[in-house]
């Protein structure tokens, strides 16, 4: 039986991951996979998986004794968002590289103690914000990463370090840059980007949202329930798949905040649509501004990645799986 | 007066620069710098700078120490060359990066206890090996870099640490990506790109060299003098010259080996060409197929970098500052 880690299994995506392999399995077609969360914490009603450990990855013996283990697949999800990381410069280095170098010497170790036979497969969930402008139209897979927060930095610096271990055969290691999460279920959390959620969650919640920037705004987004796809399928590639180059943008959607706005007109009406209010925000802005608008996203399409092909249908997707109420059934 | 530290002074590069800062100042047009340099060691016959300092920056008190000093401008030349970090993966990451990240916190310690009036100037010498294929015909300024050795991945994570530390105003950072520095003066070294050296400085000194490769490899080459001239140049632009994208594709010569040896040939004569054996190592040819081949390096030249416009000027250079006697007047 496959044996699974989700490390920072207890945030958002890693209990959408941990409840989409619970109800698919792994994309190997076998036994449901024997699955362990680890975080600092858990939500009260999350996923129904007994094996939950509460610790902190940023302590090198806990990295240690995780590796131990032996774990067939290890989601590395754990990780400061992007606001705090930039607000809090020693606890986004301190929280979002070093752990992950510790966990791969860990593993590397462990490889070593098996003459070799074990070689854990890493999936870690890095970011668009492994990019910096100018940008071309589209970016495409051959497009330099030059962050411009300390997060992105972050995560650019952990897709070397897996790469390069990956390289020497010491894990079968991948990176995965996701879009902008969107729509996430509950509250806002401190990431710049956490609007772009706000404004389709909290109107249909009843509640007035804030919009800190023009909506002229493009980016590109994914929903929770494609993110938890990407982590399920690519721990179904070939262990080599990706050859040389480990990091990989995935399918998105590009769209403005209009279009945003205006999906949500669509699905929703025009009163839940008019809880959204403009308050411009000039710090978020320029955070903003650097941020990518749209991607080519050729090498993940071709194996296979998928995402939602309209806003529309990634509102539904939040509507279907974490509203507790359909707004339209009111 | 203007304090100049050399980490890895004692290096090739190192000992160039500092007698290029001797000759010419730096391009501000002041006062002679005061030059200190630091090592592991020094040459016997080396520049005739006497703060010459013996230590081990991979040793975080070191790092401390000389932060303290609070110098204006920090070339970061030190580093275990490309052979030796692919050979000894724990040497190259404690080497390449740990004691970078020292260094740039205690930087970061200094400025904070300036109350920010301290910003030094750090200049790294990153290297192409940040690359990995496939290539297009020439490598653009947004290219990605996926490094394919230890040592590209080690300096490609150093200049994220770097871009990020004066993204934030601790630092005015800057990495120059040198192209494969050649001719180098004396022994060959580690790095597997030392034949490039050995062909012409063996010849020349009337010993046989090997050629590992066939003679169609494509390369990107630079001289010392070059690399100096970089360096230097480096120190003398606006603090925030290169906006947010601190690493820097250099200019550089593109030829074949071919080319190398016909220049070799032009210079020196057949007999002297004749000295070079092709020796085929398949080891060294699976590392130099992922090597770049050339570049646009368009930005560095918009910067007024420069380098040679041909290799017969490589060779001439080498001649005049490195070989003891001109085999033309022999």
């Amino acid at each position: 039986m496959t044996r699974v880690l989700i490390l920072g299994g207890g945030g958002m995506i890693g209990q959408k991951l941990a409840q989409h392999l619970l109800d698919d399995g792994l994309p190997d077609g076998g036994d449901t996979p024997q699955i362990t969360l680890h975080d600092l914490g858990f939500p009260a009603n999350g996923v129904a998986i007994k094996d939950r450990r509460i610790g902190n990855i940023s302590i090198q013996a806990v990295s240690l004794k995780l590796a131990a283990e032996r774990f067939d697949v290890i989601y590395a999800l754990a990780s400061v968002v992007s606001g705090e990381a930039e607000q809090n410069f020693d606890k986004g280095w301190q929280t979002n590289l070093w752990p992950l170098w510790h966990l791969l010497e860990a593993l590397r170790a462990q490889h070593r103690a098996s003459d070799g036979a074990y070689v854990p497969r890493l999936i870690f969930t890095s970011s668009i914000a492994v990019f910096g402008g100018p940008y071309p139209a589209r970016i495409t897979d051959d497009f330099l990463s030059s962050p411009q927060t300390s997060y992105g930095a972050q995560k650019a610096a952990c897709e070397l370090l897996i790469q390069d271990f990956a390289r020497k055969g010491f894990i079968h290691g991948m990176s995965l840059r996701l879009p902008t999460i969107c729509v996430r279920p509950g509250k806002p959390n401190l990431a710049a980007s956490s609007f772009f959620s706000g404004i389709i969650r909290e109107p249909l919640n009843g509640e007035t949202a804030l919009l800190p920037v023009p909506d002229t705004v493009r980016h590109w987004h994914a929903s929770p329930k494609a993110a938890a796809g990407f982590l399920r399928h690519a721990a179904g590639l070939g262990p080599n798949a990706l050859g040389g180059r480990t990091a990989l943008n995935l399918p998105g959607l590009s769209c403005t905040v209009a279009e945003q706005i205006e999906a949500l007109r669509d699905v929703a009406g025009s009163d839940v649509a008019a809880r959204i209010r403009p308050e411009p925000d000039a710090a978020v802005m320029q955070i903003v501004q650097g941020w990518p608008r749209d991607f080519a996203p050729e090498r993940a399409t071709r194996f296979g990645f998928k995402a939602e092909s309209s806003f529309r249908e990634i509102i539904e997707t939040y509507i279907a799986e974490d509203l507790p109420h359909d707004p339209r059934q009111a």
